[in-house]
């Protein structure tokens, strides 16, 4: 079959709010292979994304996403490799071309899972998907005690692991770090999973880091994520060095796979966390979770949206009962919430399941995506190579 | 002085052919700084830059360059350090950012060299411009007769040093690349530096890179240049312990300090290739200068479009008399040619001097911009956030 159309959807919330809420917004692709449709979703700046789907190209090296992927064949995972080789071949110095393929690669998987009546995991080779813990993902409060009763708000809800970030966390005095970092355990009480995540905040600096070493020791922290910037490497290896129990985790940032194995390799961390919208889509998070494995460092998805990219996120690793913990967006906003029909939430058990359902398991609610869709439309000379398509 | 404007200016011949010729279009960026301006140039598809620079905010660390730059003060060099640090932390999730950021860095290094009536190296720290060995920079022809009617005609024109790339290399038989790589040693004489360029077209495939070695040794081959894709660490490291007299080169992919410094250390190559107009700019790219002396390796800039492009990207070695090579554009298309009113053309001796003049010393010729000006606008919802501005 041949991929027939691609369709560009930004939806956005009313107000999108200066805090690190990933969830605000969103850009959906819809992608038509003959009788099939796959959505994906991207990570990040849809207009930017957009931009990079329809622009003329540049040279034989930059050319626009579109060029790599409308008419070309999708009958198996092989046509997908091919697809993706091509965009990164084509489109080597058009930077944001990762992100826009990574929405592109989720909604090929999609269609094809529902073409051969699969869940994606299934066709990346995972005969069954293993229930995982999923850990609250949220923003610190802007107070020690706004935290403490945050952590006490999923606890309640029944998770049994959470995660702080960004807020106020790293910006300001170190004993300021350190209550929020007490108040969100106290929270959280004794047996929580407690994860710190600091949103890179100190870029490279080891020895501002290494001052909160102790309190999360005492916590008894999982893992300090995202000390610094994704490819700080030596930083974080220095870091990893002195941090006893307390592992690092990072690899958001990876928009390639080469990124992400610099990360397992010379980084020191003890999870790696990849983001399907982010990294290229689900087949080059396939390719981590392997690599991830013959390193020795355990595999996280990093999502902070919709169900639509929880599921994508998951699939990569759905089988991999080693990689216990998940992460779970607590906080998202009421468009990524109700973005698809179908939502994925904890069991009675408290696990999360991936969906046994054909694709990602989980399709675009219309109406919702209508409520909140952005009007754009770009011209160059007298054409219109982009205008919001119909629902 | 606070920064007032920053104006996109999108030019692109009127026919873009799917060659390996990055000087078909270009982004341009005018800053206006109190009674100062300032020109940068940006490598690679000015549509997706322009989106970057003008895209509603996704969340915090996910603005739009725009947000970090226009208000901005510039009044010394730690200014200019400051706002690309905050472009860097607010837009750390916007991918494209780097290579808009290094339009912006440029023009910002060019404003104030002109206020300071001093050239940018010598704000950079080196006291004086050396002359440098510009190397003949153009693709393969079609045919190896044709390259070696290329090398002939360089040769000619007093080039003491070429480099062939692209085109046909790498993509067909060994031996087809086996004969290229001779008739360019044919054309250029037994004395010439000679360099080839793979543009990445093995990806990471060491085997076929290797299946080369022995004619680029025995044509006495100076460096050989992305034969692997940048982050291709592993593979770069394993045919450089197998290459001998022949360095490998690489870095042009590079879009931020970090993955320059992982090549410096981690990939085994020679010589390190910069392009200003990618990496984040003359500030980042001044930095790389000088990991890479303290890694033992050659600095060189990576330029294939305008004598802007070209004086920016040599401001950041311009006093460093090791890294005596610099990569000359004998290609470049008519746009590129005429964009500015001064040329930057080699010596009586052959050699390339940088500009003594303020800032970058070359100034845009704004009739030649005019005849090339690509006509764009964005519109989301009723508002248009970019229309080409008036010249």
């Amino acid at each position: 079959m041949k991929i027939e159309s691609v369709e560009w959807f930004y939806v956005a919330m009313p107000e999108v709010q200066d805090i690190g809420d990933g969830s605000q917004d969103a850009l959906l692709v819809r992608i038509q292979v003959g009788e099939h449709v796959g959505w994906g979703e991207c990570d990040a700046s849809p207009l930017t994304s957009i931009a990079s789907f329809v622009c003329p190209m540049s040279h034989s090296a930059c050319k626009p996403v579109r060029d790599s992927v409308l008419g070309q064949r999708l009958d198996d995972p092989a046509d997908i490799r091919r697809i993706v080789d091509l965009v990164r071949a084509n489109s080597m110095d058009l930077l944001q071309a990762d992100h826009t393929l990574s929405g592109i690669d989720i909604a090929l998987w999609d269609a094809l899972g529902r073409r051969l009546d699969e869940p994606v995991f299934r066709l990346l080779g995972h005969r069954h998907a293993t229930p995982k813990l999923p850990y609250a993902s949220q923003l610190f409060g802007d107070t020690a005690q706004e935290t403490l009763q945050k952590a006490q708000r999923v606890r309640a809800l029944g998770f049994r692991a959470a995660k702080f970030g960004w807020g106020p966390f790293g910006k300001g005095a170190v004993e300021a770090d350190i209550e929020q970092v007490a108040a969100a355990r106290e929270g959280l009480g004794p047996d929580g999973v407690l994860l710190i995540d600091a949103g890179a905040i100190w870029r490279d600096d080891v020895e501002r880091a290494a001052a909160l070493l102790p309190v999360l020791q005492q916590c008894r922290v999982t893992w300090l994520e995202e000390p610094f910037t994704s490819g700080a490497l030596d930083a974080y290896r220095r870091l990893a060095q002195r941090s006893g129990d307390v592992r690092l985790a990072g690899g958001e940032g990876c928009h390639n796979y080469a990124m992400a194995e610099h990360m397992l390799k010379y980084a020191g961390i003890g999870y790696i966390q990849i983001d399907a919208g982010r990294i290229g889509g689900i087949s080059v998070a396939r390719q981590v979770v392997d690599t991830a494995h013959a390193c020795g460092v355990t595999y996280v998805n990093h999502t902070f949206t919709s169900y639509l990219a929880l599921s994508a996120s998951l699939q990569p690793y759905a089988g991999s009962e080693a990689d216990l913990i998940c992460e779970y967006p607590v906080e998202a906003s009421s468009l990524a919430v109700g973005l698809t029909h179908e939502p994925v939430v904890p069991g009675a058990d408290g696990m999360i399941r991936v969906p046994e359902r054909p694709g990602l398991g989980v399709t675009p609610n219309l109406d919702v995506l209508a409520r909140y869709l952005v009007d754009v439309e770009i011209r160059i000379g007298r054409q219109v190579v982009y205008r919001t398509p119909a629902l």
